[in-house]
């Protein structure tokens, strides 16, 4: 996102808009690794999410994440609700779990990811099944490692936003390159998610810092000794980066992650 | 000071107490560099603070902050008056300025700055001013570069807390070097404020998450271009470190800052 100081919306205002979906909270937070309903419920009121995120077992046609349960424990039709791919293995993978959220939930706003055999993103593949899905009118969040000329196709092809990988997913390695982030983020029209080893709140604070729309929060609460209370954690770390990049130019953030 | 998981207190209560002076807020703010004393108001006001810092100038007698102008602005009773000795250089005049203080303004809570020639800690001066102070029952903050032994000195003549140098004063370099701000947390029994080189949020996100029960923060908003932003969103940054240092074992900070 082409972003000035002083220019973005305010805390309550929404970063993305999506066929009439408002998203508010800019802290996402996977759920599918949870085994407690009830646990979801609390990580996501802690988080203030607005939104949640679920996928399919292509072989089974059923959601892995327990919706009944979910539903009994918050009222589900509150939250926008996000399909993920992110546990295809292929293209062709990705491909059906797309296909078969929109068809057996209406879910129209898809967490893309080709993910290689090491678990990172495919950009190439990435931007092949995103060219395909846009076809078929599907809203995008793809991931992909930052490379600026990946981020510019996937906005032409009208994605919606872009997820962009810190360091590997579950590593809570933090930002070991945010420059290279921060060329993403000033590159692109497009919001951009900071994604993959954010694993505790500095790294979410650095993140906003360097103008990112949102974070993507996952295994950081899973391993969390309490997981509702990283979650608030994490809500106020969106909101001191937020912040902190409105409050001016960046002088002290520079030199601080050099 | 030795902190369990989960054994401190919430974000309302009392880090510290002092002579029946309760500090609640964890964000400490040195206000002695602005110009205008409305935004030294608004700067106080973003940032929650429940203390003020102010000084004298041995030389003619005077604060140097202009508490009558402040005054105007803000309840200054309702604020604890810590008195500073940073901008003394030498033994001597730290100790000039804190009886001065005390017998001016009836100030007994002292932020201690021994300083060298080069801005930094003089460790050795430090515990030396700080045993005459003890001898007169002053209240101290002493500021040191991190060194257990000087830690437990400090401690043995009854200090109130420690202030840890994180990196040179004003260089907002952050926290190169967070094992030896966490040895200090966990081989004292005062409550530790990190200090110096927090340069933006997550910097103070992370002091936060090694078990500090505070921070110090001056230089940084100063040069924001919005101060009352940069402040707010320290305040969340307090937060956000906080809640995550709460949320259980450390065991991504640690990956993360390693």
């Amino acid at each position: 996102m082409s972003v000035l100081h002083g220019e973005r919306a305010d805390l309550g205002e929404p970063w993305l808009v999506l066929a009439g979906q408002a998203f508010r909270s800019r802290l996402l937070v996977g759920i599918e690794q949870y085994e407690s309903a009830s646990l979801v419920r609390r990580v996501l009121e802690a988080s203030g999410a607005d939104a949640f995120i679920t996928t399919m077992n292509p072989g089974n046609g059923r959601s892995s994440l327990l919706l009944t349960d979910l539903a009994d424990e918050i009222p589900v039709t509150r939250f926008r609700w996000i399909g993920t791919t992110s546990f295809a293995r292929s293209p062709e993978g990705a491909l059906k779990t797309a296909r078969m959220l929109r068809d057996s939930y209406g879910i129209n706003v898809i967490k893309l990811d080709v993910r290689t055999s090491d678990n990172k993103p495919d950009n190439e593949a990435t931007v092949k099944v995103a060219e395909i899905l846009r076809g078929e009118e599907m809203e995008l969040l793809p991931f992909i490692l930052p490379d600026t000329r990946v981020a510019a196709e996937l906005q032409a092809l009208g994605c919606a936003a872009l997820r962009v990988m810190a360091a590997p997913v579950g590593s809570g390695l933090g930002i070991p390159l945010p420059g290279q982030v921060r060329d993403i983020i000033e590159h692109t029209e497009l919001p951009v998610i900071v994604e993959g080893g954010l694993g505790t709140a500095h790294h979410v604070t650095l993140a906003m810092e360097l103008g990112a729309a949102g974070v993507l929060v996952n295994t950081a609460l899973i391993r969390a000794a309490r997981p509702e209370v990283l979650a608030r954690s994490m809500k106020h770390a969106v909101y001191a980066g937020l912040l902190a990049f409105e409050s001016g130019p960046m002088g002290a953030t520079t030199r601080g992650v050099a």
